[in-house]
């Protein structure tokens, strides 16, 4: 698609030179709310929902799409998948707490954990959510935790690792030796055998390669390799599948000249094979699951940013802008790219190459690296697109910097969904023990 | 330094086989506490802040520690250190706000952000506070806030950019004609003469060249270069500073095979030329300053953390604890090496290659990769070293797991300085709109 397309793709385009996105002048938005901000867009997170769900509808009814919760924790967006008959799936306690604070119930959330604490256990037990084991030693330990609490054990899962991983980034492909995710080939067996013998009825089976996966044969391979060890499973311990859960990883165009995951072709790699097992009677009849996270979030939202300094060393040209690898760390962490835009374009403005660059007492807080913009001045507002996914879930208070803020847009409607943190938040936690709070007599 | 000599210079020691810090029962305090949890030792941050401050005397009576605050912003490390006497540096009005609210008058801070908004620079000159600036752009924009509210314009001071950095990683070297911060040579007469016309009286000078610098002789080339530009301003402009500012950037020895830095030829190297030119009544006789950070705070800190699981996965051994990058994200961010060490030694465990990993769920959270330790159970309890700069300050509650609680350790007694973060800090600041409150029905 051409730029123009793949702006509006992700619900962007300029009226008069002002960057609209999902219908609202961000220029406005920005004036009225201050920056750094994150804004939603509550109709594009329904639409790429939608996009799955139809995909999946069309290949095998039996399908649930568990949304990546680590993605994007808001309740807000919560809410709005689950309007939709969204699944979920987490990564902590934390994020169980807050599915079910948003009134999603716990037969709708599966835990993928990993290094699991006793507590994890403890919790999830007690709130009848289905844990997906990562290691062989924890199904002991769950197990214990079964009978402490007197709970009848029923349905478990576990990860498998089919060593051939993929992803934008080392830090997040999923799968491989030597990588501490599931369980290997070699173990798979003795653990769903295990699971048996220590009193659990009914089995899943999941597996995750890795996170932002853009081209669809990526997956050929895993997915191989997941359907053969399935049907072994089913073979040699007679088990016949709850459910098959293909993981996430779908990824997102983030550049201007990447065009968006084939999801026919993604759907023929991946669930062409499993659909043929099951006709043929090979592994019962599981329910399919996805776990998309980016896929949904991302798009959704963009983080507007004010240029404070301009300035011109000599030799290179520097952005300064208000958001920082405190407000969005993918850059910085990862060397993501996330495409910069104006949100206001004047008349015939001359191109230039700038850092963009926050105000984080780091030389590393780059979020865009020699990116051609129109030429800024001081005041201008950016939009850094992308972010919905692993922007606002990562960020921290570092240099003593409060968290930003986060609207959501719906039907020309915008909603403050998150207070930005204060000075006080930064402090509030803490106590100054007594000896500390006497009167100080410097000693230098 | 051998081994043990090495522990012992961060205040730890095994008796009868516990790890002691500061003289306390580390078992003890996981157990009682709970982990992950910072721990900070009081004598510590005491005794590196004298270490410098001892040899600032040495050489030149006139000087002063600005310690940077963006290491370690807890109120009570703020508090030890201003009952030593010590100043300090911010990076930002957050953590200007901290230090005023830990008690530290705005006479004993300098400001050296960089990207200041207008509203960093109205905050810190309504609060009297010394602004170092970044870039040149920057100086008429104070000038006019300076004006809006009516206050007399007095001390200014410039950073400085010598084009030699050095560092631990790319990130932190913070000079060089490719990175964001200060002025280069070319344009620093031209920002002083700028400052005067504007109606400034009084001039500083500020360098910072990176962070983590272990090897004296990094130091040798960027001091030499200040030194030059100073008496070249003094010569040019007249300008007699009223202070030179060093900048910060000493590391510390975060390998037992790294000797710790040696003050002495750190001083030689920076502070002989400095004092034999105020000697020679080439640059008047200004304040000495250095703001180290991770000097003064790095050791005195622990991260006590659990192990929960142990994955042998056939190939690889994984010790998986409760700690992750959302708790201390130095060794993902920049690969950085923090040692690790058992809480307990149990007679004669063999020793194994663990890759110490956390619960993140991705495949870079990895604490510590090839740990050769002593054969480790679930359960477990392990130190990680050397975590009071930059530890705390940069955490976040990714994968909504809440961030940790902090303690410091005093003369045998132990005092919660933080409170460790609830799921409810998670979701409290967000509001559900109107329109999602509603009684879903579900599409799928």
């Amino acid at each position: 698609m051409d730029y123009f397309e793949w702006l509006s793709y992700k619900d962007l385009e300029y009226r008069d030179g002002i960057l609209y996105f999902a219908n609202m002048n961000t220029i406005e938005i920005a004036e009225k709310y201050g920056t750094p901000i994150y804004i939603i867009n509550e109709k594009m997170i329904r639409k790429r929902y939608r996009e799955l769900k139809d995909m999946l509808n069309s290949v095998y009814k039996k399908n649930r799409i568990h949304f990546a919760v680590k993605s994007n924790t808001n309740l807000a967006v919560l809410k709005i998948l689950s309007s939709e008959g969204s699944f979920f799936d987490c990564s902590s306690t934390g994020e169980i707490y807050t599915c079910l604070k948003s009134g999603i119930p716990s037969d709708r959330i599966i835990y993928t954990g990993n290094m699991f604490t006793d507590n994890d256990f403890e919790f999830a037990v007690k709130q009848d959510i289905l844990v997906n084991l990562d290691s062989y030693s924890q199904l002991e330990r769950l197990t214990k935790i079964y009978d402490k609490i007197e709970k009848k054990k029923n349905l478990i899962s576990f990860r498998f690792n089919p060593e051939f991983g993929a992803g934008h980034h080392p830090y997040t492909i999923t799968a491989g030796k030597e990588i501490k995710f599931g369980i290997l080939e070699h173990q798979v067996i003795k653990a769903y055998s295990k699971a048996k013998e220590l009193g659990f009825t009914k089995f899943g089976i999941h597996q995750h390669i890795g996170s932002g996966i853009i081209k669809a044969n990526d997956y050929e391979m895993p997915a191989q390799k997941f359907l053969n060890i399935i049907e072994k499973i089913a073979e040699e311990l007679g088990i016949q599948f709850e459910f098959v859960d293909f993981g996430g990883g779908l990824g997102i165009p983030y550049y201007p000249e990447t065009d968006p995951l084939d999801l026919n072709r993604y759907s023929d790699i991946v669930f062409k094979r499993f659909k043929e097992s099951v006709e043929n009677g090979e592994i019962g009849e599981p329910y399919l699951f996805i776990e998309p996270g980016r896929y949904i979030s991302a798009e959704s939202s963009i983080l507007l940013t004010q240029v404070n300094t301009i300035k011109d060393n000599g030799f290179k040209l520097f952005a300064g802008i208000d958001a920082g690898f405190n407000t969005l760390l993918r850059p910085t962490l990862y060397g993501s790219y996330h495409h910069i835009i104006v949100c206001e374009k004047r008349g015939k403005q001359e191109d230039l190459k700038y850092d963009v660059v926050g105000p984080i007492c780091e030389s590393g807080d780059v979020l865009g690296k020699e990116r051609v913009l129109p030429k800024l001045s001081e005041g201008d507002y950016l939009a850094i697109l992308d972010v919905g996914a692993y922007g606002f879930t990562m960020s921290s208070s570092y240099n003593s910097r409060p968290r930003a803020a986060e609207l959501l847009i719906n039907d020309g409607n915008i909603y403050k969904i998150r207070n930005e943190e204060t000075f006080d938040d930064l402090v509030k936690a803490q106590i100054i023990p007594k000896h500390l709070k006497e009167k100080k007599s410097y000693r230098g």
